[in-house]
């Protein structure tokens, strides 16, 4: 495994790779890696000639207000578990190996980004959109895996990588949920024992939504997102968003939906989750 | 010669001659060519294995109010200079094919897109910047020419390329111009012959420009432009604007600046034409 810390360097090596026909498969992280990181990187190394990982807190994605600074990162365990799983490469940049001082460009995406988390955090999308348009084609890859987690954060590539005829397929990861229930999430370790536990409402609302919606039909969102957002505030949680939309349109579903996403995100304590079930109509 | 109307078809033909390790370069034209696009064919010409030419009238820069149904197009004539030239490949694909009906992801440049043709026209750089990053995805070029004819849009393009990461070489090519010293643009046929003899004075007043400040330095740019100016209105121009700007930053120049555009825009009847002149300081 070789660890790149240099763009020009990176993209020098995913350039001669596609010109000897290889496959590139590649797996974007902000670090501090946990299961569902490596189901994704498992994914890639079952396809791909050569798997790369990158490990990038992207500053851009934060506001001003949120957790960059707090955000956990430990490269050496990280950079054993990608050997772990045969990564051949690991891109490790700066900040500002990045972006230089004066950058001004940005790739948006106005639609699908625009509801659940990107009406939270209003520069979180422009931040991932920017960034990873930047790694695929620093990284070149034939395929991009991203995990289903960030159900929202998936369409909206899905959608960037259509509209701008990146030549690249967009993988999707399922969902990993620790014993408990909980969704794997690096900012779990953010959580004291009985936030964690109060936690476990998020899976539990959003398992119940689901029951109630595939029992009744779309007519039961309405009832379905209020016990949702009832069973978290009575743990505790500062619901931000509970929502069930069209994934292809992120709005609400019409007779033509063809799968809904119902997704939360709720803050316990300082720590803002987010989960997410997928239903198929 | 061989034309293509699909995205898809393109970007295979075009990801197949990079495997072989063929040096793509590209030419990208609304088409109705003249002799400043042959110019940047002939560049291309010279140091690419397989040269693709772009015609394609793109929407998306043009303002509701501006002349899209009326901008020149004649394909076979285009067709048959490019066949001349040893173009190997023209892309021209129909609006429906670059745009789906809900695209919603736009490449915006938000510094040096913000004066001149940016203040005046505050749609057209990220139509622009969008239709290059997905053609640069599709045609996969090592290199790709852009006239110095459109000044800013050279610069905004560099930066997004430098900012996105493309692999790819931005090739300035000499502004052309016709005898008579009118800047070549596919809208001068729009002039009557009497508003094509004012719109020289646009060359006009840019080359005064040029010789006051090379003659009195940055201190005579007030006057030069104030000078240029009347010049234009003098000929009956309506002066959109007449700026001198740092190439690098588009702000007024300072003492690091390296190299200064002397920019203007003047409509002569209904037909809005631009010059420049670019000085090493």
């Amino acid at each position: 495994m070789i660890i790149i810390n240099s763009r020009k360097e990176l993209q020098k090596f995913a350039l001669e790779q596609k010109k000897q026909g290889k496959v590139i498969g590649f797996v974007p992280t902000m670090g501090f890696l946990h299961d569902g990181h490596l189901s994704l990187i498992d994914i890639a190394r079952a396809k791909a000639d050569i798997v790369i990982v990158s490990i990038f807190v992207n500053p851009t994605q934060f506001a001003p207000t949120e957790d960059l600074d707090q955000y956990p990162r430990d490269f050496d365990r990280d950079a054993n578990l990608c050997a772990d799983r045969k990564v051949d490469v690991i891109f490790a940049p700066t900040p500002e190996e990045m972006y230089p001082d004066d950058a001004s460009t940005w790739v948006t995406e106005t639609e699908l980004s625009k509801p659940l988390c990107g009406a939270s955090r209003p520069t979180f999308f422009r931040g991932v959109t920017t960034v990873v348009a930047k790694l695929f084609l620093l990284t070149q890859p034939d395929f991009a895996v991203f995990g289903l987690k960030d159900a929202q954060q998936l369409f909206v590539i899905k959608r960037m990588v259509r509209d701008l005829d990146f030549p690249i397929e967009i993988i999707p990861g399922a969902l990993v949920r620790d014993s408990d229930g909980l969704a794997l999430s690096s900012r779990n370790r953010y959580l004291s024992d009985d936030e964690r536990s109060r936690a476990l409402s998020i899976h539990k609302s959003l398992l119940e939504a689901r029951e109630l919606i595939e029992k009744q039909g779309l007519s039961a969102i309405g009832s379905a997102l209020e016990n949702a957002k009832n069973i978290m505030a009575s743990a505790g949680g500062n619901v931000d968003y509970v929502s069930a939309l069209d994934i292809d349109t992120m709005k609400p579903p019409t007779p033509h939906t063809s799968q809904l996403l119902v997704a939360a995100a709720c803050f316990f304590g300082t720590t803002r989750l987010i989960d997410n079930e997928l239903i198929d109509l």
